[in-house]
């Protein structure tokens, strides 16, 4: 890793440095692990004990946070996180990958277009009619189908499988164990058990869209499959057939999403939620984690629960539900008062 | 894509025609992105409104849809959603795959018995021992195991990993990112940590089973984990050890199901259910997503929730639980009315 | 298989013999499946009268079950399921992998340092500066990146992916479709969209971990993400970069971990179960499967449901859920009862 000092660092994210200027850190590392050569940030108030305690070279934190002992360096600015970012890509290497051109083991069909400067790596497959863009790496054993395109500058990661037909954007990175263009999930009632529907569309991942690890994005049973333009998926994450998500949406790990839903733009969906086959989810529209999204969903709201339902009334029923043993007791207690005045009355 | 006439294509399905049977269509597509070149279909009745304004050349629709205007070209029959089937069919060329024969980058060991036409794709790996039936094909990049069997006309897809031993049908589909038959999950207490119980069975998927991408079926303890003939497996399904899934069933994308759990025939599980170790579900159960089946389940019925119950039970609770804060509203309400009313009546 | 006699394994795991030690058997298997020639155990009541009817040539069973027939040969001792793993053992040679050295369609590179009695399958990939430990297996088609580490005696199956500069301890387990080292999911809003923050970090699995199918493990934003030392994943758990799991944790399939959670020592979280960013879960924690824990956990306790409560709370919530239209009917009786009373009183 690189020397630099806390100045130069404090010049590269437009910091106010607050300490000794020459100092040198040669990486980045949290509050709790940071040591005198390290540079941390505080980003969280759950982590202002730590800023106290850490033996960090320097670090970043918002223009309001005190500064809770003379030695520590601090360098002020906005967004301490959004800083930091900044910080360790200039100490990172880039991970190493294939060399441009086409690995001796690789077996790449006669008639693929190869991009300038694309990559292709040891024991990947790429098959018939398929065209790379420029500059696009496809890493070791990554497996692309016949009639695939990936755009220029494109990532496809180690052991990836690209059916055919896939077509993926620019700029876009695919993660190991991603699967893109299997089967969508189609079977109807026949004499002798289920028989299969043919699925015969494709898959179509628009520009600079990142997919995690060990997702799952089935081709349209016809017509495409399809991923807006800046929407970033986390791992495991399942789109069944037909579905169509929105431009820069934020969809969180092991999310599954059945056939033919839609999303508008810029909506999130929290980590374990289900969405069922057919709704439509409106732009803006953001949905907590574990939740259950079984109708249509207005935008620009926030929803919970399963059924999914607007945050307000999902919290007020989980807190109702907590309620109903006191309620019990409540209820016993007026049986009682009630049945001794009829008794009394009666009398 | 073949161009076919409408006449062709009523005659293909069994359909009624109303309107020009000359018209030339190209291809399948929905009832939004249709144009005058494409035939659609309408299954559902949301999607009335998009039939009204459709600009397909001609749309598949059930017998007793009105015709909602003079220039729509309609194919009337039982059931549009299977028919399309065929016709999407008759449109697509089957995907390419390998050729039959051996690629010469495959890696297959001398001992391997391949079937008639039977195909291995490049870079894949068939172990020692292993029998791959007629016309079976074993795509790019596959990992099959050593002592595998693997049925007539069976599709292992790109990049799956069969581990040793394992045992697949004739005629089954397994998509991309699959394992079949890594270890089990068991573990004992020992003085040093976890012990490691050893997963000594396999597993065996019988005739005509499908399973999608993603998924992960663990081999028993000893004896076999096992898919009953007929099943179809959605995507990122997981099968613990000695899970014994019955014929004909639907395992939607996610569901997790537990060591030594069993199915009967024809059970449906939806997606992110998860079901617990040993338990049983009785022979046409139907199981609603994001459930968990902690105990047996009687075959025959609709369960949902987690626990799972009856589907009913389960409906009622959920609508009850959503009541709780109008119930302490009305509880308050009494406590008031009755504490007056005492008060009154001790004066 | 081999022919061993049931004196011979009465020997082998210490259990008294209750009746013919002679007999042969040749195998292991569950009581409903078992021959003559197999022996079975019964650890969990709910099999008792499959002991009964079973066919089995020899039982392990408990010393204080009932002998149920006088032909029934019995292995009395301490824990049958923890004997029964020796006698599977005994039985089960083990499945075969790669020749100690490097299969010639491997691609190693030539700067990787291989230990003593290691080996590396077919099409598997090894990139530059890795280290492989002595008697370590890397299966076919494995992909191990540039700067990996993988400790002594360590498998890895096949088609893994381990990302670049990712390290796995001694004595290790990783099977086929698990990927390590994906970049964590952070995005930061831009003006043109999510801009992705970089991933800088790396992971380390420490010693005795064993990683089920298909899981998925990030690579820290800096700093590692980390797996303590003899904890065992299931099947498709995601892990979110800088999570750190500690020692000897059990953590079940589709478990999900978000960004920079924590665990102590032998936590137990079962499946399907979600854990939000940055929480901590205290030693001895106990979390049932389908919860979700949004807050930090303290440790030696048992926690259930969404948000995740000590057990106890959440079982009475649930219970109390289910009262609700009981509730509501008494409700409805005391608000007649009252407004009758009412009335009298008001004439």
């Amino acid at each position: 890793m690189p020397e630099l000092t806390v100045g130069e660092l404090a010049a590269l994210c437009g910091a106010e440095l607050e300490g000794d200027a020459d100092r040198v850190v040669t990486g980045p590392a949290t509050l709790s692990a940071a040591g005198p050569r390290d540079i941390s940030f505080l980003s969280h108030p759950r982590y202002v004990r730590q800023l106290e305690r850490t033996a960090a070279g320097a670090v970043l934190v918002a223009r309001e946070v005190a500064r809770p002992r003379e030695d520590l360096v601090l360098l002020r600015c906005e967004d301490p996180g959004s800083a930091f970012s900044s910080i360790v890509s200039a100490f990172a290497a880039p991970l190493p990958g294939p060399e441009p051109g086409v690995h001796p083991s690789a077996v790449v069909d006669s008639t693929v277009e190869l991009g300038e400067g694309a990559a292709v790596g040891a024991l990947a497959v790429v098959g018939p009619g398929s065209r790379i863009g420029a500059r696009a790496v496809i890493h070791a054993g990554a497996l692309v189908g016949a009639g695939v395109v990936i755009g220029e500058e494109t990532e496809i990661h180690a052991g990836v499988v690209l059916y055919a037909k896939v077509s993926v954007g620019s700029r876009c990175i695919v993660h190991s164990g991603t699967v893109i263009g299997g089967d969508g999930y189609g079977f109807e009632p026949g004499t002798a058990g289920w028989v299969k529907v043919p699925q015969c569309g494709t898959v179509v991942v628009e520009d600079d869209v990142e997919i995690g690890s060990g997702c799952t994005i089935d081709r349209g049973r016809f017509g495409p499959t399809r991923l807006g333009r800046g929407t970033k998926l986390d791992n495991q994450v399942h789109l069944g057939h037909n579905v169509e998500i929105g431009e820069r949406n934020l969809i969180v790990a092991q999310v599954a999403v059945a056939g033919s839903a839609r999303t508008g733009e810029g909506v999130v969906i929290g980590g374990q939620t289900g969405v069922a086959g057919h709704v439509e989810i409106g732009s803006g529209a953001r949905v907590a984690g574990q939740s259950g999204v079984y109708g249509d969903l207005e935008g620009g709201r926030d929803y919970q629960g399963s059924p999914a339902q607007p945050q307000k009334d999902e919290l007020r029923r989980k807190a109702g539900s907590r309620k109903v043993p006191a309620l019990l007791a409540r209820v016993r207690e007026l049986e009682k008062r009630l049945s001794d005045l009829e008794e009394r009355l009666s009398r």
